[in-house]
């Protein structure tokens, strides 16, 4: 272990993070957004004192939650992305592979949200990442030009509030997938009426 | 008067919805969705026990100032479009005028989904009405022929939830409705991965 790095985990310590991290993935998907944390430890194997000592409140713990999905479920998707010859086959896996996530660990979001950590910061790594595969698709002709970075943010927010009006286990949110690709295609594009306008915090009815 | 319409309001009494309808839309945008009853009578003019006697409870008062909006704000717009020779500029006329209406009086919107009246149902007229101009568009060959009435009501739901990303009154909205509406031209139709799958009510984190 490098003993330059400040505070560096001991091995012991990082193996008790990934266990929490883990668990309280399960315990977040079986009783939903008010799983206690004291289940959590619990199923972690681990005493309450452990797990604050790590993660000194929920929202510490739901950022490394959905750290561990990004990483685990996206990454990967986005690296392969890159190298795929479609532009637009990568895109879509990649907005596929973030909505599957969102589907299978909605009650993560939800506690993410009631602890007001489900913030556009807490996307920006995801929309930094997709940015690339835009631009490769609009470079090979296969996504509009006209298409900005927060029109990627709004198009996701959009796919994500068409989960919940399904069984999002079925996949039949990729149907909304398609047909939204669909408009970001140049076969189709009609003149944008209005600019992006500034992405807003939230603040839905 | 019509004497023989079952217990027909006399025309004071007509008025008197009328202004207390009036008057709910002014303070619910004044004052957001927790805008208290007595203030919407005050603003009518009329007494509470008036208020009452004609809204019984506050998901009454909201049903009818919703079908005031509707019918006001609504209505006349898909009238125009079913006479529209363009079916796609006709179609965009009536989301835009729906969405127009969401975001001028979206504390109203607030209130019904705090009141749990929000439901698909409140929507059923909207889309009743829609239908036509889609099967339209679809003939005129400007609309993709697989698309079915729920994706219309997820579309819808979809261009809603972009309103809450920005200052809605600034019509900055209208681009992805344009976004949204190229993806329904058949011009960029790719197959679609999935049937529609069942409209369940709205669970969403």
């Amino acid at each position: 272990m490098p003993t330059e790095t400040p505070r560096p985990l001991r091995a012991d310590a990082l193996r008790n993070v990934e266990k929490i991290v883990r668990a309280a993935r399960d315990v977040y998907a079986e009783q939903g957004p008010e799983a206690p944390l004291d289940e959590i430890a619990r199923r972690a194997g681990v005493g309450i004192a452990t797990l604050f000592r790590r993660f000194p409140d929920k929202a510490a713990l739901l950022r490394a939650v959905m750290e561990q999905q990004f990483t685990q479920q996206v990454r990967p998707v986005i690296d392969h992305a890159l190298d795929d010859e479609d532009p637009r086959r990568g895109l879509t896996a990649v907005i596929e592979a973030a909505l599957t996530s969102a589907a299978d660990e909605h009650h993560v979001l939800t506690a993410a949200r009631n602890a007001g950590i489900l913030t556009s910061e807490a996307g920006a790594r995801f929309f930094d990442a997709l940015d690339p595969l835009v631009t490769r698709g609009q470079q090979a002709g296969v996504i509009r030009e006209d298409l900005v970075p927060d029109d990627l943010k709004r198009v996701m927010g959009m796919l994500v509030s068409v989960l919940w009006t399904m069984d999002p286990g079925d996949g039949g949110w990729r149907r909304y997938v398609t047909l939204v690709l669909d408009g970001l295609s140049p076969a189709a594009a009609s003149p944008l009426p209005n600019p992006a306008p500034p992405l807003l915090p939230r603040h839905r009815p």
